[in-house]
């Protein structure tokens, strides 16, 4: 399994419809079926969103998500972290002070400071994570813009309008 | 699970005791023993570092592994790679053309070069092996060595040593 799961691209890929949402507050399952992927999926990622304070859930009839702030204020590495949670690159399992030389309690200076071997694996966890950082919502979204067609963005706030209509409606 | 596994860690210190050798040429069983760790496990991690070069297998009842260069030539990427095979960070799933606003076939700006989600990931990996790169197995052995007492070495290759003659013993 890849280190950087489906749920983080699915997470990323549906916040980018909340950057161009403009005044629409689109619930999960509107994100889902806009970006064609698994409501019930999608539905799981986004409380953990909400507990980060990435998103906030305006609740009521037209309620949904909104970004909780700008996507310039939200890095790539905000949304992974809130996604997969505290999961290292490498865990180390200090295996260092079980060699056949050593008594037992093994030699202090076995197990003194960090193991070179997790020092190199947490330099490149850090290089890894600096990476993420760098990186904006509001970046990705630009770059989207740069792609889609001058009314796309329109067309999305049109499709998300209509889907809070319909909810709106059906429950009359 | 974490990315980097404990198949990584048990292989970079076992190829840590090859460094220091000297004239042995242990089996894996001598390398797991002297470790501390399972060496059925072991068996199935020396294969891939000989097929990638990084270690030579020397046939014969004397016979074991070596490294098949230098030490100061073998990066923990090289190790990594030979170990966990080609495993990416992330796997793109190309989730932007399945949008519920496009036609079918989706329009060909919408797939247009890497997905800018993508390409953060592949910086990200990028990074993380940059730092994987920029070490080596004898930048390790160096370490190893600072921390340990002046004898330690000597120590490893005595018990390799008598391991060695004790496998010629019970065979005769």
């Amino acid at each position: 399994m890849a280190h950087l799961t489906s749920r983080v691209e699915y997470g990323i890929h549906c916040l980018l419809w909340l950057v161009g949402a403009g005044e629409q507050q689109p619930s999960s399952r509107d994100l889902a079926e806009l970006q064609g992927i698994s409501p019930s999926f999608l539905a799981k990622i986004f409380p953990r969103l909400e507990k980060a304070g990435i998103v906030a859930a305006v609740p009521g009839l037209r309620g949904g998500y909104r970004l909780a702030r700008p996507a310039a204020q939200i890095t790539v590495l905000d949304i992974v972290d809130a996604i997969e949670g505290d999961k290292p690159l490498f865990e180390c399992q200090e295996i260092r002070t079980r060699c056949a030389l050593f008594d037992d309690p093994p030699p202090r200076w076995a197990s003194r400071g960090t193991c070179a071997i997790h020092a190199t694996m947490q330099r490149a966890e850090r290089a890894m994570r600096d990476a993420l950082a760098a990186e904006t919502l509001a970046d990705l979204a630009r770059a989207l813009e740069r792609k889609a067609p001058a009314d796309f963005g329109a067309s999305v706030e049109r499709w998300l309008g209509e889907r809070a209509s319909s909810r709106r409606g059906s429950a009359r």
